[in-house]
């Protein structure tokens, strides 16, 4: 069905690998429907090339440029960037209906299914179960819909100031009119869910078909140790919630994305290098005896697979490391991270 | 509206608290309709007095001593014991209709309404939003449901050993068919759920009809303080989770369960007593400086005002104490809340 499509959005490269994984598990699944990413002017060229991979379509999205009254509503509402960029999927009138997904979900099964749903179809937020979700929804692209949405938010703004208040307020019949809007909350679990009411996961969770990764800490801001195929890290930090699906989206990682990323030149030897390096920092930390666990693991941590990036000024590369997009052959060396370790220890 | 009833249920004297708070404000919000309390044998017969003073019936179950259906069910499925005895809710049959309500929760408003809802309505539960909450429900009494669920339970058991596995399972219908059937968040908020998504709280909290203390610590277990009008110790503990609702409960009970309780004789002058007591603990706790405020105010909040019992064995006294019923005047006199506290010492 060339005329559908699963949509997701990328607003830097630490999120690209969000949106690669969640497109290479639904192509896993076979989805027989279009995959295409909005891309904000944060990312690469290089990552963009990946994304052009595994999307029919990479679209980029600048709110700045637009020159429409998407800008007129970012100078009234400036806090409102990011949302403005996310509805701007309701432009996609090349398609008549799509699925938006998160860079930070992906797919245990085919949920092709979800466009025999109509819009706004979406699944409960567990925080406020009268609210959706806007992880994980069905809609029907539309210029109209669109100029209303700007218009609501240039007036009303967000409660929550994102997307999630935003389309909530909009589409505020969902919690009351038409139960076929409401996804099954399979289609959209938050991985912190999981421990709220374990009885519960124990009894429906098996039948998980699209998990989310709620919180500040993303699945790509953890080191992944490729010969034990888990989570480095201690396993009772509760902010490690539910390894197995961490894990599993670092098999897809391991298995699907890493190869075009090698393909590329963006990663290459440094995989090796890195996790070598990972399992030097550990037994050094260890053996010197003075850090706890934790802490060399919330170092460790920043310590990811990614691109080689171009001589850049020393507060752009702040700014990636601090994205946890080191540059490890070169000025985030060894050294530099051991110092930056020293910054953890008691 | 004479055959319509608000039901609850409560297992022991501490609940029977819980119980009569919510009924005072079922009352205080002029509901139309009748309130029952069904009761288990460990409820003592004073509070038992009590609880007739604001319910128009109150209603021993034993299902020990049913010699029916629900005593094999108990013989087959020993820890569904007051699951068991919460079903009984549906023999009611001189009602048409009844809201169901733990006796953990309390109303803000009259929500009469909730009657012209049909079995089985109810509100999301935030940890799994695609199970109801089975702390507010609307019911139609029914010998042959009453059957029905007694069967269910015996073959199938309950998928997280209460009732609201087991309710979930025999009305399974309920996440998919019928938007009626579900109640709006508002009328069974989770005190939990206030933190999770807290610009959802903020944008529709205000209104709030039904609070529901979930969690291990009741509004029973806090110690308040009568003059500044708010529940002592830590704020910032994370289990003290709005401390307004906390506070509307107490508030409640000061006004209208406290009066009842001395009219029987049940808290005279031990009320102004536990209060001078529990300040003086507090005081010698912290002049000595030896123990942490948050293990004093766990041990201080076991004492609250409760109805002096006869003497009783010293094991069933230790089962009452560990409920929160100390006798204060008597055995569990300050000398042996002493003694108690020392093991909370450090």
């Amino acid at each position: 069905l060339p005329d559908q499509s699963f949509v997701t959005l990328a607003t830097n490269d630490s999120y690209v690998k969000g949106a690669l994984v969640l497109g290479s598990s639904l192509q896993r699944y076979r989805t027989t429907r279009k995959l295409t990413a909005l891309i904000t002017p944060q990312v690469s060229d290089l990552m963009r090339r990946v994304l052009e991979k595994v999307f029919d379509e990479v679209i980029l999205v600048n709110v700045l440029d637009s020159g429409d009254s998407a800008h007129l509503a970012l100078m009234k509402r400036p806090e409102l960037g990011v949302t403005l960029t996310k509805l701007h999927c309701w432009e996609l009138t090349q398609f008549s209906k799509c699925v938006f997904m998160d860079a930070d979900t992906m797919v245990l099964s085919n949920i092709d299914e979800l466009f025999e749903r109509e819009e706004l179809s979406a699944a409960p937020d567990p925080g406020w179960p009268d609210c959706f979700n806007s992880g994980v929804f069905v809609y029907r692209p539309s210029i109209e819909t669109y100029s209303q949405l700007l218009q609501f938010a240039t007036e009303k703004g967000s409660f929550d100031g994102a997307d999630q208040g935003l389309l909530n307020t909009f589409f505020s019949s969902w919690a009351t009119t038409d139960m076929s809007k409401h996804l099954p909350f399979i289609y959209n679990l938050s991985s912190t869910s999981v421990y709220s009411y374990l009885p519960a996961f124990k009894a429906f969770g098996a039948s998980t078909k699209v998990v989310h990764f709620l919180g500040s800490t993303k699945p790509w801001n953890y080191t992944y140790d490729s010969r034990t195929k888990s989570i480095k890290g201690n396993m009772d930090d509760p902010k490690i919630v539910h390894p197995e699906f961490l894990n599993m989206w670092w098999d897809t990682y391991i298995a699907d994305v890493l190869p075009l990323l090698e393909q590329h030149g963006i990663v290459k030897e440094i995989t090796t290098g890195v996790n070598m390096l990972s399992g030097l920092v550990y037994t050094l930390a260890f053996s010197c005896g003075f850090c706890r666990e934790a802490e060399v693991t919330e170092a460790v941590s920043h310590v990811s697979v990614s691109p080689v990036l171009p001589t850049e000024s020393s507060e752009k590369r702040k700014e990636r490391w601090e994205q946890g997009q080191a540059d490890y052959m070169g000025v985030d060396s060894f050294d530099n991270i051991k110092k930056k370790l020293d910054t953890y220890l008691q």
